[in-house]
């Protein structure tokens, strides 16, 4: 089932259960018992949300073996957790600002993101398909010069303003365990790998996290990027405006988002 | 004015205005006008909550100049930013759970924590103090062990649940850039500086982080915390179980929390 948020003609901000192209009213609890009720618009009458606006965005660094080594980075021994602000969350189609303070290195990451269900604390590998209402796409948006010259926590180059595009919507019966993620740039694949490749898989990070804390309903999992990010890349490419970067899960969708560079 | 969140006696979570003993309801919209509404309850008879449920939770390191040099670290050339998860927050007079995962070097830091009232984006210090609801005190509980030894970033052992106590209340007339700050550990005062020793000031700070990122509406921004914390000393102190901390801030209050272990 497809769940997405949007926003209609008259402005009100809604979820809603698509099928095909139309989009049913979402009755009930996102997070407890919910159903689709009749039909309310046609998807290409609404301006689709990021699906969720979440507590919380855990995100887990080098979590694909390849990217590890190809940032020089040793394989982690356990996940890497650092922290997006949520107002860095933006739409598909929605543009990506270059931040003035940091216009030159902004890089894209491709990522599985987990939507949790259900307050998620101390759960077993075994029990962590019952805490999540599905996945989507996300791109990791960072700017390197901050990440990696400036600052050594990794929070600010990660949280300027639409640094977190997530959608196109959540997909709740996809195998998270197992789908083909990648980037492409202006028509060009950059990243592509298959979340098989994953260090720590989506049971042992959403285990791990919620032995660390619990884990709230609504809340977004980076679950890490592959191999064949910009700034690693032996000519580096980063982000500039005009170019059109797209996060393509199979099994989800396609999210799209525009590069501006930031104006006032 | 200070400004309080509660919870009354038929369990219905409210903002108020305490004058004295007496709560007055909070009348308007607490990001935009408000005043005080008659007399609803008296202090006793409510349970105190965090003030704030905010979006995020942006946190400074290394901001006072002393617990820089005690931490070995340098002076930072830029505020040091991170992020601790949302769902860290607890209540004043409620428990600090050592975390079964961690629960060895479990430390204090006292902190003033600036409660943002509108979007702040791009915003110069002379502008800030308009931009600024309140302040609370808050507790930037961190287990070292993690935040130190085991990652690099510090967001997991910033991030435990019951890791972030603040309160008692909002006060709206405090200067922020002038105020004693303490933590005072079973009765023994352990941090004891003012906040107009920190290297980049309240000004400083909120603006810089506007130039960042949008600070929604309620986004708690902790200042850094003064030298003196458990982990620094010659001896360390590290927290244990029936430990009653208390951090306490001159203008605003005290906020205590008991110490327990993490039982199931």
């Amino acid at each position: 089932m497809k769940i997405i948020r949007y926003q209609n003609q008259t402005d009100e901000i809604k979820y809603g259960i698509l099928k095909s192209s139309k989009i049913f009213e979402l009755q009930g609890d996102l997070f407890d018992d919910f159903s689709a009720g009749p039909a309310v618009a046609e998807l290409k009458n609404v301006k689709l949300l990021a699906p969720i606006m979440p507590p919380n965005i855990i995100a887990i660094g080098l979590n694909y073996r390849q990217h590890a080594l190809e940032t020089g980075a040793q394989i982690p021994e356990r996940p890497v957790i650092f922290i997006k602000a949520t107002s860095s969350i933006t739409n598909p189609d929605s543009e990506i600002i270059l931040p003035k303070l940091a216009p030159d290195e902004v890089d894209f990451e491709a990522e599985l993101a987990v939507i949790i269900s259900r307050p998620a604390k101390n759960i077993e590998t075994v029990e962590v398909s019952d805490y999540i209402l599905g996945y989507t796409c996300a791109n990791d948006v960072s700017a390197r010069d901050c990440q990696k010259k400036l600052d050594k926590q990794w929070a600010r180059g990660k949280s300027f303003d639409t640094f977190c595009p997530l959608g196109p919507w959540i997909e709740t019966e996809l195998d998270g365990m197992n789908c083909e993620i990648k980037s492409i740039l202006n028509g060009k694949v950059m990243q592509k790998s298959n979340t098989s490749d994953l260090i720590f898989n989506i049971e042992q990070l959403v285990s791990y996290l919620s032995h660390n804390m619990t884990l709230l309903p609504g809340t977004v999992i980076l679950t890490g990027t592959p191999e064949g990010v910009g700034f690693a890349r032996e000519k580096q490419v980063f982000l500039t405006a005009g170019d059109e970067i797209e996060i393509k899960i199979a099994g989800i969708g396609s999210l799209k988002n525009k590069v501006v560079s930031e104006t006032n």
